[in-house]
């Protein structure tokens, strides 16, 4: 059984990760604001190392090892930001790094994972030959395995930037992160109610991958059901460890559709002159949507998650004609 | 005869503009860095008001006006930043603004003069056309032009970023700033020689539209001669009081091709998560050519002028098989 993250987590992660990690800007705009009717302070993990929020959890897991168990290396399963982030973090500590990525990972996030030295492994494109490959090189290197979200140390890392966020922005009434496994919003409402108990802490999600939406409703892990998304860094599932938290945490999870998220996504980069990802745009397009009665007339601070995205694919090519056109699909499906 | 700006008149610019203007960041990236040789700060003014450091000489040369001066109102041609930037600035002392534009200017840079309430004046896309329309409204209205650039409280306005720049890293030794009209450049030559009479300014030019690096070289102006370019910032020519400021003062102009420059505004934005315009890139390019050995292992600063693009027709798109393909076409070629 998992230990359970506090806030005292989150503040250590804060100690741990001091120069190894970015304190980002926190950008405003008095246009964004009259759009969504809300006074929202968005936190810039978009500029973070590695153009994500996630290279805090990964540095703080890293770092969180005593050296005896980190010289053993650490092991992730993680196409995505967290395998690169994880690389780096091990990178810096002069540890090794294996990371299963699935076969069709784009080359971009492959270059990612290598550029700091980390040994790749390919595997299927499942979560469970993922899981079965990552738990191999456990055995056979006796490493620890680092996972994106389901784990306290990642978990406390990912909440130093809601913490900074309330640092420099202590009126902020109501938090907003995007969920996918569930880490940074976990994080980030355990540092909303480290620093005020009286934030309300809201995720955003997109619809067709709501199974944190859903799980949250029902009470219980809902794994199934989730459809393609353009928002690539939200198509993981909660875990027991985050639905908890979350569960405890937080007030109430947006949804958006895929139209809204691609609209809200190219309205930021004119409004702020800012590279997000799909994934960060979700929260953008809940507040725009105005649907949630929470936001409004309210001090809001969202976390961009991250700014990594295929600068020859942006998803509004090709689908500008009309705003309300039908729902993309994700090209490969997966 | 025009005055002549001095480092004098950008401190008072500083001082005028206070309140109306954001004091823009300053990014930098060792990736960047070892990919050019250089240590590199980057001036966001694509996050400044409007897009664009041409607030900054706009809202100058409003509030340098005495009341009953400004009562009769503003008047210009511009299609571009600039326009917008001017009836921004009459908005706020609340005078009115006259914009003379080119019939064929993008409806998005229409929608954004308008926004501030100016009166549009159509004409034939000639420079003569803007003129002589400008001219006559100021006949008739009996206001004030304002020139994009060949106009001392404009040029004193723009030299206010390189100020800013120089007050936040006092240890640069070479500035850079594009060059079109010369209005930036001067203002951030004078800021500079004012700052530190030892540092060393550029400007930096699309080869397509590099009239200004014949016009320096030559000692005199050259205003034919232009091609297109993907840089739409940068496609007027010198004036005589800019061409004097800038023999005054600068070291040299960089000049860069459309390929370098479509390839700089992607890598920056991939590196920076920031959104530039193509005037922006081609100083990056000038950097990333490693062309000048003024630059290499040297503290540089660079004026980023701004991040105003349409986010549906990015350079790079239909361009994105061979680095080295042939140069852009701008599409309407006037």
């Amino acid at each position: 059984m998992k230990a359970i993250p506090h806030f005292a987590d989150i503040r250590m992660a804060q100690s741990r990760l001091g120069p190894w990690i970015h304190r980002t800007p926190i950008v405003r705009s008095r246009s964004f604001d009259q759009l969504c009717g809300a006074l929202v302070s968005f936190k810039c993990e978009n500029l973070q190392r590695g153009g994500a929020f996630k290279a805090r959890g990964a540095i703080n897991a890293v770092r969180s090892l005593d050296d005896v168990t980190a010289v053993k290396g650490v092991i992730t399963h993680s196409s995505g930001n967290h395998g690169a982030a994880l690389a780096l973090a091990a990178h810096e500590r002069g540890i090794a790094a294996d990371v299963v990525v699935p076969v069709g990972t784009p080359k971009i996030k492959i270059m990612a994972i290598e550029r700091y030295g980390a040994r790749l492994h390919l595997c299927e494109p499942t979560l469970r030959a993922r899981e079965d490959a990552a738990d191999a090189l456990v055995n056979v290197r006796g490493g620890t395995l680092i996972h994106p979200f389901d784990d306290p140390a990642v978990i406390a890392g990912q909440g130093t930037a809601a913490l900074e966020l309330l640092e420099d922005a202590p009126d902020l009434e109501v938090l907003m992160a995007p969920v996918s496994g569930g880490g940074l919003l976990a994080g980030t409402a355990l540092a909303a109610h480290g620093m005020n108990p009286s934030a309300v802490v809201f995720g955003a999600e997109p619809l067709a991958a709501d199974d944190a939406a859903r799980s949250f409703a029902a009470g219980r892990l809902i794994q199934d059901g989730n459809r393609p998304t353009i928002a690539d860094g939200l198509r993981a599932t909660l875990s027991p460890l985050t639905l908890d938290l979350i569960r405890a945490h937080v007030a109430g999870i947006a949804t958006v559709d895929e139209d809204e998220i691609v609209g809200a996504m190219r309205l930021f980069w004119d409004i702020f002159k800012l590279v997000i990802e799909p994934s960060s745009a979700v929260p953008v397009a809940a507040l725009l949507s105005r649907r949630t009665p929470a936001f409004l007339g309210r001090r809001v601070g969202v976390i961009l998650s991250g700014g990594n995205v295929d600068l020859d694919a942006l998803p509004w090519m090709g689908h500008r004609a009309q705003g309300a056109g039908k729902p993309l699909e994700k090209p490969d499906g997966s």
